[in-house]
């Protein structure tokens, strides 16, 4: 199995682990010090290695951030966390605080006093992000120190090992183009903004660019690294020689010099010697990078990874890839979604059933290269906690009566799905049909969606809110956000969403995924993926119009439909949309599971 | 009449009014100089003392600027313009370019020498706006030059005088608030900016502020000025003395200090004295007035202009003057309906006869202070131009057998309005009515929507346009503004559009106006004035929504409603809303109006 169900962690750690850090601090006579969940490379998952806010705090969540004062501490995570937060840590020792309402930034400038050293580890914290912590420490006139090692690294015990994940190489023909010829485009941005060379610090910018992928943390399937890339000549990749067979390293020394994670800075310092410019992502790049240019007498040149916008507009192979591994998942899923309506109605099933059958189909494809999440398998109350990650303790009996909320995805080397259904078990009740139609609605008005070129994920967000505004309801997470090509899940720089302001390109991949989540009782999402497709004409109309085509296969559960509450229009979606699964799929289906999918995508 | 119809001007003057201003440039050792259409406020209107861009170029456009280097000249305006700027200027001397696609910053940069000296006027150029030229000079290794005297002035023959609008005090009932409340709220938020003072640029601001009303342009009813707010004690208005009279002077003194204009470039070097923090919106406070607080030693806070936000937000008092005044506009209006219906099918109606009468029913009233703009009276093919004004020249007879468009508004002193509507004279053809019905499903779409406080006007354009945007179609406007009350017809800082990232608020009023226009054939807008209503819930919803409430009060010409296009839904939200304006105006009619708002109305 992919997914593991273990309680990842408990609360009772908080207090010592927080006495081991702070006399560890007073040796290096720092009043205070700050741990971000992140890694070095801002990624959304990190290996077990980096975990280091797990191991002060207990918090396992995606992103947040602990301050450790001497005689103060809190943890700050955003509002996906705020119920677990309270499980995972001690609140005694780390109060909880809210990311983005109660930042840490406020709650330093409350309680810094001048004079004060509050230490951070140079490679974690991005740029922009030690730009505010600098303002608040000038201000309370206290001195922010950036650390080379660190200070958590010292005292913790049984750290495990970094990881050193086989890299693959991705083949031509998958990736669409060659290694040399991307690395060209990248070069040429590069040149554009006068920079001599740019600074990568994303594993999935460094995997698209040189056509590799790894195997360093879980889901993502991406080589934990740092490359340099000049505007002419061949670039640097710097990661862990254990990561690469022979043959890999072969191919890679083709096109890149490769050297181990210790060359780094070193080239860092190389970089910028003689005043010249380097290019860094301050949202991405650690402030140890900018550090490392500049004390060399390099300038900066800011901006976003060039490689981001390229790798989020799939080429034809990675389409057709993404189409191929679409239908893949589709059989897989169809097959679960027939078995599941067998089991669910005993009453019978648990969260973990379901998660564990959904795998174990995919599994059975024989291709399956990682799921591209653990599978969010939420039962009643728990699919109203949206990012709800079960484990054997929070394990629940999918019960009748209510909708069940799975959202999952899988990583194919063809492409990179993700799918959430929410699904009748048992009779529903007219108000969960109102609830489960108006989020269909705002699915519909995104996938029919037509728009001009230049239009932004924010401009097309309010389309999958505006029935549920109309009924006094919304939902609290984008509508949608990217997805690479087996790579992250969760990929920009494209997103529907109100912050999602660059423009959608043909190609792109995104989610469509609103949701309605009354707490407490169940949740809804409804969540297929989306290809931004070219521009094109439509009969009585004068300019042409990017779309989407849906990618993702599988029928929304009628038996959650009113049917009075869609318009014509939406009815027409909904039946062309079944009748699209049914025809891709019915070729690929065992006999059940076809007579399940033909009574599921039956006309309304 | 409030509006004139003379042709504004004629390409003529370019060459010979280019030649003086090189002569006067050579003089100033310049080689070249920037010539603005805004004066020293950057309103949307300049009264003919300051129309420097139109007396240069014969441009007579809203928006635009000039640039004149001694062998070189070019006109650059936006998209609205580029067919007026090509009748009004004479193109070999003055070329045009499209003011956002080829600024003005890249045609200087693609042009300027190393140690050329390029003037600008400091008053007319906003600071923001000269940091972009300064950039563009710094690179070309060309000088920057800020000049006190504009050289137009020295050769501009028969320039017309300085405005000496009278000033009117706004009543306390009609403002809702004194002026002594509204200072000590733009007080507090100048305190909270850490400002000593802050300088106000925009007349509208000013006489939001102080509870005044001006006469200094057409159609907008604000004073010239300037004004400095301390952060406490009190005010200076610096207004020529001869718009006040003594009983206006008397009451202004209780509050302010007046001062002449000349006062205030004094007054700004005693506020930087002594190393203080000075106020100022970087987007509309000339480069002219930041020199002069750093040259004496201030420091610039650069923020918004803190009345802004609060003059949008109409107070209770407001907010019934808006209705009175859309409820008296609306008479007015059905009766110019029920004329034009009476007259335009004959064949024998112009555009400037439809502007003409439309005025008079307002001036029927009795109270009419301004109309709120030309109105854009556009017969076929000009009804395509979004910003038509249509003078003797251009003045067509409106075609029978297609949509007539015709956008005016009204300045009385409890409020403003501004109405579009799009008229069927005689047969109407399946694509008129099909368009017409698109556009009406995106202002219904704007209309009925609920939203969550926080809501931005750039979340909700989108809904005006995804109905056209299917049908292949789009309007390059935004879909709304925001309106004053009895100022100005256009204000910040909310719009629907794009670029409204403003949350709305309750209070604000804006226009929702989408459109659509086939090029050389006719236009269609359809527009009312919509007042963000308080949060309320919604049964069987847990968020309270804030909404609209529509204040314009004018039947939607049904011939032109293609009634299958409409959902039940939109059918509904039109009956509804054509039996409120029956029932709010049948009192107020005549009974021939009545009758024909009667069959205007019926239900569909």
């Amino acid at each position: 199995m992919f997914q593991t169900f273990d309680d990842l962690s408990d609360p009772s750690c908080g207090a010592p682990h927080a006495a081991l850090l702070r006399a560890e601090l007073k040796q290096l006579s720092l009043d205070g010090f700050l741990v971000p969940r992140a890694d070095a490379h801002q990624g959304e998952y990190v290996p077990p290695h980096d975990c280091r806010l797990q191991w002060l705090t207990g918090f396992s969540g995606s992103a947040g951030t602990a301050a450790v004062l001497m005689d103060d501490a809190a943890i700050f995570v955003d509002g996906r966390y705020t119920i677990q937060v309270r499980e995972q840590v001690n609140m005694d020792v780390f109060p909880a605080q809210h990311l983005i309402n109660e930042p840490v930034t406020d709650w330093l400038a409350a309680r810094l006093k001048p004079g004060q050293r509050i230490g951070y580890d140079a490679m974690l914290h991005p740029v922009r992000e030690v730009r505010r912590l600098q303002s608040v420490c000038d201000k309370a006139g206290a001195e922010l120190v950036a650390l080379d090692q660190n200070p958590i690294d010292a005292v913790w015990k049984d750290r495990p090992e970094a990881p050193v994940g086989a890299v693959a190489l991705h083949s031509e023909k998958l990736a669409g183009r060659s290694a040399s010829d991307k690395i060209s485009e990248i070069q040429t941005a590069i040149a554009a903004k006068d920079a001599g060379a740019c600074v990568l610090t994303q594993p999935d910018s460094i995997a698209w660019l040189f056509n590799i992928r790894g195997s360093d943390v879980t889901h993502n399937p991406v080589p934990l690294s740092f490359a340099v890339v000049p505007a002419s000549g061949k670039p640097s990749l710097f990661i862990d020689g254990r990561k690469l067979s022979n043959s890999v390293r072969e191919t890679l020394h083709a096109l890149v010099d490769v050297e181990g994670p210790q060359g780094f800075k070193a080239k860092l310092a190389d970089l910028g010697k003689d005043g010249a410019s380097v290019m860094i992502d301050p949202s991405l790049a650690g402030q140890g990078i900018a550090d490392a240019i500049v004390n060399a007498g390099g300038k900066l040149v800011e901006a976003a990874d060039p490689v981001l916008l390229p790798k989020a507009i799939k080429n034809d192979a990675e389409i057709e890839g993404a189409r191929a591994a679409h239908l893949r998942d589709a059989v897989a899923y169809a097959k679960f979604l027939c078995w599941f309506d067998d089991i669910a109605p005993s009453g019978e099933l648990d969260e973990i059933g379901a998660a564990e059958k959904l795998e174990q189909f995919r599994r059975e494809t024989g291709v399956l290269k990682d799921i591209s999440f653990d599978t969010i398998s939420g039962a009643g109350p728990n699919g109203a906690i949206c990012h709800y990650r079960v484990s054997r303790k929070s394990n629940l009996m999918i019960p009748v009566g209510r909708p069940f909320l799975i959202d999952s995805g899988a990583q194919y080397e063809d492409g990179t799905t993700d799918i959430t259904r929410t699904l009748a078990v048992g009779e529903q009740s007219a108000e969960m049909k109102r609830h489960f139609t108006l989020v269909l609605k705002g699915h519909i008005a995104i996938s029919s969606a037509r728009f001009p070129l230049g239009t932004s994920g924010a401009q097309l967000d309010t389309l999958a809110r505006i029935d549920l505004w109309k009924a006094g309801l919304d939902f609290d997470h984008g509508t949608g956000h990217g997805v690479g090509a087996y790579l992250s899940v969760h990929e920009g720089p494209q997103r529907i969403a109100k912050t999602g302001t660059v423009p959608l390109k043909p190609g792109m991949i995104l989610s469509n995924e609103p949701g309605y989540y009354p707490a407490g009782e169940y949740g809804i999402r409804l969540e297929n993926l989306e290809l931004v497709t070219e521009p094109s004409g439509i009969e009585g109309g004068e300019r042409p119009m990017l779309g989407f085509e849906t990618l993702t296969l599988a029928p929304f559960d009628l038996r959650l439909v009113d049917r009075d509450l869609l318009s014509d229009a939406e009815r027409d979606w909904l039946n062309a949309y079944h009748d699209k699964v049914l025809s891709q799929l019915s070729p690929l289906l065992d006999d059940k599971t076809l007579t399940w999918l033909e009574e599921a995508t039956a006309a309304i």
